[in-house]
């Protein structure tokens, strides 16, 4: 059976890198069905990529091999992984970029990427995108077994991502992405939420810098007006803050990595 | 035989949208094939996506399902519709967008999506495209049949998209896309400027805003010197401002929605 | 076996355009597996273009059918050609964008595209890509003999790409691609600098415009500081100009087409 590989990766849309990786997976195992789930993470932003692919990857096939190419070390010395985790395949530079995927799904096996006979003849010191993630991503879809990729290893390097803080005083945490229509992601889930008593229909005030808003606490954007602002769990499972029709992250000026402070807002006599 | 689906949206490409939609039509169906038509369609203009799924669909092989994603309601009381037509079948929001090529193609039959069977068990409230849209698709191409989808419904929301004016004093439309390239589609087709005796080789009067051109009719953007304005019937079949290499939308300044007169030029002595 | 067709354009992502194509190619040829090189070339651009297929092309299956449409000159006299190299067929306007991959593979035989029975029915003037290029792609793919194309023609078009000119006084090249990251490729292979004896770790000067530079010359960009410059060998085969993480054209004010001198740099006491 044709298994898929997708592709996770700063490269952007312009240039010739996505298109030799695609080359060289179909030159090894052309039965594949490549999917691209992003070329377009911010630059070297690890963080971004694991959101991203921590967002999509459970909506893949079984079997799915995920080739993640956001490697700011790319030509230095750091590990390439491959983790075979309770349903899928990942492969990616060991800077955390992985973790948030991995760990959810559950990693079953680490494996150092080291056996140059998997490897494009010629290796670049710029791209291994190409010349070692995209054949050894090939081959395992073709067939071969992880074992023969390298050692086995123990851990895996996590990402950056802080647990928001809960407290009588509300909850603390940051915003984690930013997407195509402005709507900012938080690193707080709905549980979080429910633990300091909101609930669908209340307000909430949200303490952004020297910002203060009042935000409705809302299931989708049409429950508010066009250009009013909202928050609501996103289709990721975090609470996010957006506005109906437009672009929270420049009406609210809403930054990555900003942090935020939320409760239950409370009309006082 | 491997069915085509063809995905339409306002999403963008930096984000796990698309690909969670691609995830699950693969999961459910994985012999399919999937071509983006776009995602970046201006956020939530419904008119726009209309226009490039009628200028593109007529170019798929018949039977193929196409998945329109233009859709500011999600979450909210809005229908979602699949149409049967003459060669092909359409899922989309009831909002409009798959109005144009829905006509075009001959409507046979329209269903009400509402067969929870066929949704993702756990159904956000802010991404149908992938919760429901995605696997009815997936369903769909793998062979289950449209009555299952729901009720069968009468009619579609007709999707606003002003026919133009013809009189003694020429022709008055708008501009309802303007390209990647700059360039200016109207809502006036050949029929139209034949209608008023304009053919290639002819000049003609554009009146847009308070702004006053004449420009040369021919075939193709090579028939102008290099930075020069034109009109030519684009590849759509309407009549489109264009610069030789050039933006017209920014070196004539059009705007979309803008309205326009024109008239055939007659040089008076 | 399925053939692979590899497409590049300047469309860009936002039209109908690459979709029809892809419609158009899939209903003459549904087996095909269909790759996008990019559709963001700059508009017009033919030597980005060609450097973008040159440097891509060889990591496609044997057998791949490279379909390029830069095509300013679209609707005027000018022929389409198809190249058979050694390992692949070229499809595109003889307007030199296939000139450095064709000439790199090397080239077997050369057709001008002219037999109407291989285009679609109705051909407009201004999108030959939807109309020629893509069926004549999809029948080349599905086994149709190139022969069936039109007339052989003895040479392609060149596309302009100056060589480096190396003296004592250090190798004079210019900038010919800037990609999405910001790195400036030049026309400047490594065997030019080993010329004049610049290896890895030696230091770089660097002249652009009025701006003069000493570059460190590493292996990747991780062998400098983060907002760093150096000069590598990209992924490509050319010297080019890079920022560990940061933008180079930008903080380095490189522009497409700008004149460069380089020479090894020797400190005098």
């Amino acid at each position: 059976m044709a298994r898929v590989v997708a592709i996770l990766t700063d490269f952007g849309y312009r240039d010739f890198y996505v298109a030799s990786m695609k080359g060289v997976i179909l030159s090894i195992c052309p039965e594949v069905t490549i999917v691209d789930i992003s070329h377009d993470v911010p630059k070297w932003d690890i963080r971004s990529a694991a959101y991203l692919l921590f967002c999509s990857y459970r909506y893949f096939p079984e079997g799915t091999i995920f080739v993640v190419v956001v490697d700011p070390g790319v030509g230095t010395e750091r590990n390439i992984i491959a983790v075979k985790t309770r349903k899928y395949v990942f492969i990616g530079p060991d800077n955390g970029v992985l973790a948030l995927a991995v760990n959810s799904d559950g990693i079953e096996e680490i494996y150092i990427v080291e056996n140059t006979e998997l490897f494009l003849k010629d290796i670049s010191y710029t791209f291994h995108g190409r010349d070692i993630f995209a054949p050894v991503a090939a081959y395992l879809a073709c067939g071969v077994n992880m074992e023969k990729l390298g050692r086995k290893s123990g851990k895996i390097k996590e990402v950056f991502m802080s647990k928001p803080y809960v407290s009588s005083n509300g909850i603390l945490g940051e915003i984690i992405y930013i997407d195509d229509f402005g709507n900012a992601a938080t690193n707080i889930d709905k549980s979080a939420l429910r633990a300091i008593g909101i609930d669908y229909g209340d307000r909430i005030e949200v303490y952004v810098g020297d910002r203060y808003y009042i935000l409705p606490f809302a299931k989708s954007f049409g429950y508010v007006r066009e250009g009013e602002p909202l928050m609501l769990i996103n289709s990721c499972g975090v609470a996010e803050i957006a506005v109906n029709r437009g672009k929270a992250s420049e009406i609210l000026e809403l930054n990555l990595g900003a942090k935020i402070r939320l409760k239950k807002y409370s009309q006082v006599e």
